[in-house]
């Protein structure tokens, strides 16, 4: 006879047969999962059933918790200062973190970015700071605590002591079809988030061909979902709904990105780079209670670069270095005038990893100098022969699988596409 | 990089959003399970998006296909005459095989009964006939044929050769709430029996609260795709769908079962028991080439009984021998005068099974003793004090749970129920 207070078989029906699972029956999956008497084979089907049937908000509220139970919960209390988390639901390009958290440490918001590495198609915030020679992701808890007192801003890999039954699920999720399931994408996300102990966060929800989420109506649930989850723990979460089906900005790597997002940290950048972080920092600053601040200004003064420089240091990065040259590129140009009518993220994303950007398994490196530049963006008029992308990578015997992702990516026409701005849609709690 | 032509997750994706799987694909994921390469936890994800989303006709033939190539297939074609085989999907005091077996032998139709052990409320043929002193039920392949030309009729334990697939995904579905998918029974079943080489099969599919299917609409979905299953691989296969809302005849255990069987094959026994017996043997002769013969006859005229004492000798199994006896004893009685409205199979499957007539895990013995005896049955009209139930046990603690699983099992009221026959729909291709 087992000790066990639940069976997982009868947790495994209960989600199967469309009900609800009783809250300690589910708190108790979660904790047996972790200590390994739930098997993966259990938890696979669980996860499957959860995907196909759904979850209650109280229910995933309910997971979400026991997924933060299962690890150490850190706290920012010490600081004396109000302190704001960015989270992006991932896509080609999105280097915003890198301007973003300097610029909102620059109002006395402290912004501790715990982040990841890339793997697939979406690059990891990691992978391109690693660029910056002599920078190094790994921060001890004081480390991280003295950076935030001291200059306010800290992007480093998250310890493997948050949410660790996350750590297993995601894992599992990942090789047996369940990530898609908005419950598990959602009480994963934030149970990292609320362990973390930030008292703000605002979430970046991208939807389109380059994001995890194809259509805006199912980014619009993961959203609202998300933030439900925030309120519900004390921490104050709002979510922006963005476009991602073109490339973020005009640089799709690791060192490419770094210097786009120090361009924009220098008053310049792409617009669309500038538009997203300068959202994003207003939305930050707003939950930390600093509303009325002029951030544009920032970026325009220095002031948001002279944090930057001091983040990077303090993580013992040299901001003046130069940072990695690609060995071999290739350029494609226009075959005809016209104007750039679709440029698909997704195909770009693949390229870019296709290169060597990304990895494909978790144990692979980068290569920091792989990647791709656009030199046009849907909306751009073009001449025939004029430059449209170059790809970059250290052996040019990457080019042919990366152009293959690229085959049917772009579109030159007659009629530029309607502009909207990348932020879509505001939800608040 | 992988040599393998396809991708666990691209199969379990497939599945899940509700689409077919392709041969080619559904072929490799039982092959590369079979492997150890596709992990439980996929084949598990796997099992709930086919539990939750169905599978096709053609997608059922396949899964069945790949499990029978996973292993070996055996053939009686050397022996001559025309052999039969039944299967039942369960139920409560089922002794059918005993008696029919011998009595489908006597006219001269091979009956290779391939067999299993009890697991849960439903008892296990071989369970039933170790109560007999020295039968063993582990035959060699040239035993089995040896016996099966000699004899005719054959009842011993399913080798490990035949589907292996489906051993090792049997017990991933027993363990991840997947087990009450249609198209993962039908192929289970129908996959060893295609193996095992019978040129008939006549299924007895039940329904009712003792039954695997609670519901006849399930159990006729369910006979439906195995009869289309056997019709597709060339074994002439027919289904009675039958009631097992109440247990079949008056015996619920193991030596009792042998007892009760042996009363039939003397001539008598509960009418039920002989209904079905019959019915089940006259689909098995008539699929055998056998339409006209006088089934009951064979019954009444000693026959049965000569090949039964037989094939019990060609097992070692002495038929004169006294079957274990109970050691305890408990009667339940009628608390007033009416008539048995109601008699619940579930209810007293589970006190059988908790006297320890059966196992809770595969490793545990039976008690051959244990069981229930049943004195009345629906229908049956009793006075006040009377003798319902007789449980029998080695050990009088035993009886305290088994008689929590018979409380509320058992009704008498004042009006008869509604008698029907046992075998209530044919099903055939």
């Amino acid at each position: 006879m087992t000790a066990e207070p639940f069976d997982a078989v009868d947790v495994i029906r209960a989600k199967r047969d469309g009900g609800r699972v009783p809250e300690d029956a589910l708190r108790w999956m979660v904790d047996a999962y972790t200590r390994g008497y739930v098997a993966d084979a259990q938890m696979a089907a669980f996860a499957m059933a959860v995907l196909l049937n759904g979850m209650e908000r109280d229910e995933i509220r309910v997971l979400t918790e026991a997924m933060i139970a299962s690890g150490e919960r850190m706290s920012f209390a010490a600081l004396g200062k109000p302190t704001a988390d960015k989270h992006s639901t991932g896509g080609v390009g999105d280097k915003i973190t890198l301007p973003l958290a300097p610029l909102v440490a620059t109002f006395g918001v402290a912004v501790p970015q715990l982040s990841g590495r890339g793997l697939g198609h979406t690059g990891g915030t990691l992978d391109k700071l690693e660029s910056i020679p002599g920078w190094r992701a790994a921060l001890s808890n004081d480390e991280l605590m003295a950076q935030l007192s001291d200059v306010g801003a800290v992007v480093c890999a998250a310890g493997t002591g948050l949410a660790p039954a996350d750590k297993r699920l995601y894992a599992l999720r990942d090789v047996t079809g369940t990530v898609e399931a908005i419950p598990l994408i959602a009480s994963s996300i934030m149970s990292k988030k609320i362990a973390e102990g930030t008292d703000a966060l605002v979430l970046d929800v991208k939807f389109g061909s380059g994001a995890f989420m194809k259509d805006i109506d199912r980014a619009r649930e993961l959203a609202e979902t998300m933030v439900a989850l925030g309120a519900d723990s004390g921490v104050r979460t709002t979510a922006l709904l963005t476009d991602m089906t073109t490339p973020l900005g005009l640089a799709v790597g690791n060192a490419n990105e770094v210097r786009e997002s120090v361009e924009v940290l220098a008053g310049g950048g792409p617009s669309d780079v500038v538009e997203l972080t300068v959202a994003l920092a207003r939305e930050m600053l707003a939950l930390a209670g600093r509303p009325d601040v002029d951030v544009a200004a920032a970026l325009a003064d220095g002031r948001a670069m002279d944090t930057w420089r001091r983040m990077i240091r303090a993580q013992d990065g040299d901001p003046d270095a130069p940072l990695p040259m690609p060995r071999e590129t290739h350029t494609l140009t226009a075959d005809r005038a016209g104007v750039v009518t679709r440029l698909d993220a997704f195909g770009v994303g693949v390229a870019a990893w296709r290169l060597g950007a990304g990895r494909a398994r978790a144990e692979d490196p980068v290569v920091h100098a792989a990647g791709i530049d656009l030199h046009v963006k849907p909306g751009d008029v073009v001449t025939a022969g004029q430059a449209v992308l170059t790809l970059s990578a250290d052996d040019p015997a990457r080019f042919a699988r990366a152009l293959e992702s690229l085959d049917g990516a772009w579109e030159i026409g007659d009629t530029a596409p309607e502009r909207a701005g990348i932020v879509r849609e505001r939800i608040s709690a």
